[in-house]
């Protein structure tokens, strides 16, 4: 890759910038309003007055994109390490429920001394921890299975990912109330939704990091997220972070739900099936440039942007390809760097107007390196439609084209 | 203080917080709305789908409080370290101007041996940088310098101050690329709002760590804030981080604008006037329990919340006392704690049905620790209006009334 040992030379770059038509085409947003009724001079217009909860400008329109059951994330529309509440991937078996909080209870029994029902003002007065850490959905990505390499968005691959700094009170807290019996190995989650979704969970795991969260960027939970109240199992994949959690009960053995028996198990090339695949391995996108885009806008010096996460911990490293994995070098790592939270990178380049396989490489703190397709499809096979985490190529055609492409 | 050595009991604790009438009675919402109709089992009933945008449950409607030209964040209604964007504080001159971002430039002129003009486009294609650091306005807390202790609450006498996650370019970047001249010591900068806003800035602050600001929390600037671009000056009083901004002008001097003559300057004991107040100096406040709550809610075991920020970088050290400043511990800093940011501090405290007086003070890497009112009073007397960081005590009665409170 000629190109990254060279320096954004800033004064040519304004040369370059000249050819945009205009803001939009560095983000990519439509507006999806009509274009307001904006004054020649801004200067000569008494504004808004001061009000009671904000707004977006009517230029910047971000939005999830729904489907049955999910909704993405705009990944490639953002620059920060948390999502927006209201921007938040959304997963769920049976719609959002709508819960009053001064009717919600959970409660905790089976092998425990002291069965208790805890109420949300219970669970908000215990000693309280906060901590921005993403969620993952273990079907996120799932379209790089596929044999061809799928159209989309960093947005729509990838979107169901979203960091949120939570607060809640953690589990072992709860589970020294209520007195654990010695032989409980496993608890069963259960959710207030319509699905009345059930995981069941290592009891190891709730006495490490877990959390009973009510809190989400500094208020209370978005009803997606689990208000009032979610199961929260830092680094494990989405659906078993239970949400509107109602019940724990713990025992003995797992309990073999239909949501790790039927579903959210692996197939694996020699015909077994991989269950309680817990952890997110390390993975990374580009965000900017990408088809979000289409075309680029110009010729230069650009700055490459993207995010990377690992379910195991810090992102320590994330190296940057253009000609599709043949060099790379690394990108910088944008402050705070936490462990098991969406981190930014960046990356100066300069495009040539020659073809360009743009691609990420995301390392985390246990040495794992996020592998190329060929690697991943090598050891799990093409069975599969969860935990997928290869690279993801983007390619530049001389034109400027982007779109999304496999190397083999 | 007796109680501070006196560790959470959480058995007996839940005890005590069966005396809750609800959720509500601890983070004091009052829902804005009619109550919605729940569905006696949530379990029986489809979910609201998917959508574009998420909402807040409507049990729990935070709101800023709006004056003629500010609005203040609900601080002990939350409890993260960043802001939710549309409670975001708000403080301008002559409202909120609507700027169309693709007709939006910035000018740099003056003492620089390349007059430019930059389009948004070309702001955020150069190398990018974030930071999650608050805003304060210099007139926060000023109803401190009163004579008798103002009522209110925490978010009233302290809500003009909110953290971020901002993206931009730094100033520095752009003061390279058009070559700033050597003898340049001030710049103008100059909002587009039809106040038409402008302060000077040391040049030297400018090259330190200054950004423009594109990005807020992971997208656009909100127009309150500044869309589609602000200036930042990391730890300065807020005004000065000139929203909307569409000129720099470097010069030799200050350029002594009605915003640093006739306002934000400080009334010294001596007479005199200090001008150029720049950075604001360490404070904190208790958000729960206060005011917000009107009563406490039981006896026994409570977490004390808060938060605490300087504008000279890390806060190193919360004290709380429980004894209106005669015995003070340590309360526990909630990572991350990151220089010029809102950080949360938990203190455990057992309300034993006496009289307390809650009080907390903050201690930056610089060493300096946040003064009682009298020692503010003491150094600074009684003329300002603007940078009162003074000691926040809030009194609890025997009866469980909680007042705002002077020792003097």
């Amino acid at each position: 890759m000629n190109d990254r040992a060279q320096p954004l030379t800033r004064r040519s770059l304004l040369a370059v910038a000249g050819t945009l038509a205009s803001s939009a085409a560095l983000v990519g947003v439509a507006s999806a309003q009509p274009v307001p009724q904006v004054p020649d001079d801004p200067t000569k217009v008494q504004g808004r007055l001061p009000n009671e909860i904000g707004d977006r400008s009517p230029f910047e329109q971000p939005r999830r994109i729904p489907s049955a059951a999910a909704s993405l994330t705009p990944l490639d529309l953002l620059n920060g390490i948390i999502t927006p509440s209201d921007l938040h991937y959304e997963r769920h078996h049976a719609g959002v429920p709508l819960i009053d909080p001064s009717r919600y209870t959970l409660t905790i029994h089976g092998m425990v001394d002291r069965q208790t029902v805890f109420t949300l003002a219970d669970l908000e007065r215990f000693p309280s921890v906060s901590r921005i850490m993403f969620l993952e959905c273990s079907g996120n990505s799932g379209a790089g299975w596929a044999k061809g390499p799928p159209t989309g968005t960093a947005q729509t691959l990838h979107g169901l990912t979203s960091t949120s700094d939570w607060t809640g009170v953690p589990v072992s807290t709860l589970m020294n109330e209520v007195g654990v019996q010695s032989g409980a190995l496993w608890a069963l989650a259960e959710g207030e939704d319509a699905a009345v979704l059930t995981r069941s969970v290592p009891v190891t795991k709730l006495m490490d990091d877990a959390l009973i969260a009510y809190g989400q960027n500094g208020e209370a939970l978005r009803p997606e997220q689990g208000y009032p109240a979610r199961l929260l199992l830092p680094g494990w994949e989405g659906n078993i972070n239970v949400k509107w959690i109602r019940r724990l009960k713990f025992g003995d053995q797992p309990f073999e739900t239909r949501e790790e028996t039927s579903k959210y198990t692996d197939p694996m090339p020699d015909n077994s099936a991989r269950q309680f695949t817990f952890a997110m391995e390390a993975k990374s996108t580009i965000t900017w440039p990408t088809t979000r885009i289409g075309v680029m806008p110009g010729l230069g010096a650009w700055e490459v942007r993207g995010i990377a996460w690992s379910g195991r911990g810090r992102i320590t490293r994330v190296e940057v390809s253009a000609d599709g994995g043949q060099t790379w070098a690394d990108a910088r790592l944008v402050d705070p760097v936490l462990p098991i939270a969406h981190t930014r990178f960046l990356f100066p380049w300069t495009w040539t107007g020659t073809e360009a396989i743009l691609v990420s490489r995301a390392t985390d703190e246990t040495g794992y390196v996020q592998p190329s397709r060929d690697e991943l499809v090598a050891a799990r096979g093409t069975g599969s439609i969860y935990h997928y985490n290869g690279q993801q190529n983007w390619r530049i055609a001389p034109n400027g084209t982007i779109a999304n492409y496999y190397a083999g």
